[in-house]
């Protein structure tokens, strides 16, 4: 399984969904065409097999790690670092966002859950920040929460995977920014 | 040209660039199919007409706009203000977002032009806001400038359009979050 899905996610990330027939995804994965289309039926649900084991390797781990997490602020600092390991240590991901367009609507629907699970994570702990007055005022949660999951998940749009000692930094940028974002009493210079 | 763009676009967004086909392109711009090979060559050049003219348009004047501003700080905010109401206006740029991988080497690169005058317009003013001691020092410019254009350009990705009224409060909120997160001192709440 592991092999499989690291060898279709190569193939997708090197020349996009539709530019990878099944006849090649057949060859590569050492499978014949009728053989590729026996375990996976089609190549949709082949796309599917492969985003459901890497959202449930990848993404859900840190969601039930940082839903784990009482205290909101740490929450939301765990789950932005371990978002953006994961987004920069390799474009995996970032190919299965990029193709999730491809999906049939029920799968995609499915994925729509975890995607969701993962807002309310963000919306939540902002929410409750700023009950406890740990948070300004002035931040709406629902926006700022998609603003914390689009800064972290389009890394993989201009992070240069070739140098992969940067993604210390870029994630301590993100968290900095975002966090004092939301923390910070107004800072603003108003000139 | 409005028009044929307006209506380019329409269709890109109902049905995405690979489900589009000329033959329908042509009927919706009243052409028949000769003619709109006539005008624009080929589909991949129809894409590059209705994108160039959107740059042209729509956020180069943002560009313009923001670089006559001397002041940085002035700079950013200009520039994040007036980049999310656009992309909150209307889905039209986001679709081109999501289509430019259709684009040919030579256009895109064309087009790179400008998304890199975009970010060296952001990463500059940070960089000068750090000179001038009103930014944080533990913000890396080059990632802290594609930390705010991700967290406009994306908007499309998440944003309903059927709301128009609530652009005023994302761009509020993505203006407060970032702005202050890269110049507030150091308000993380570290427990």
């Amino acid at each position: 399984m592991e092999e499989m899905v690291a060898l279709t996610l190569t193939l997708l990330l090197e020349r996009g969904y539709d530019n990878t027939p099944m006849s090649l995804l057949a060859k590569t994965l050492g499978l014949t065409k009728p053989g590729v289309y026996h375990h996976f039926k089609s190549k949709e649900n082949l796309l599917y097999t492969v985003h459901k084991h890497t959202l449930k390797r990848k993404l859900i781990p840190i969601l039930d790690k940082a839903e784990r997490e009482a205290d909101p602020m740490e929450r939301l600092k765990i789950f932005m670092l371990e978002f953006t390991a994961m987004m920069t240590r390799d474009p995996s991901p970032g190919v299965l966002i990029r193709e999730a367009r491809r999906l049939s609507p029920e799968h995609l629907e499915e994925f729509r859950k975890v995607w969701r699970r993962q807002f309310e994570l963000v919306r939540g702990a902002i929410a409750k920040l700023q009950n406890e007055g740990r948070c300004r005022k002035d931040v709406n949660p629902t926006f700022a929460a998609f603003a914390a999951i689009n800064l972290v998940t389009w890394t993989f749009e201009w992070f240069d995977y070739s140098r992969p000692h940067a993604a210390d930094e870029v994630a301590k940028t993100l968290l900095a920014v975002f966090m004092n974002g939301i923390v910070g009493s107004s800072q603003q210079d108003s000139k």
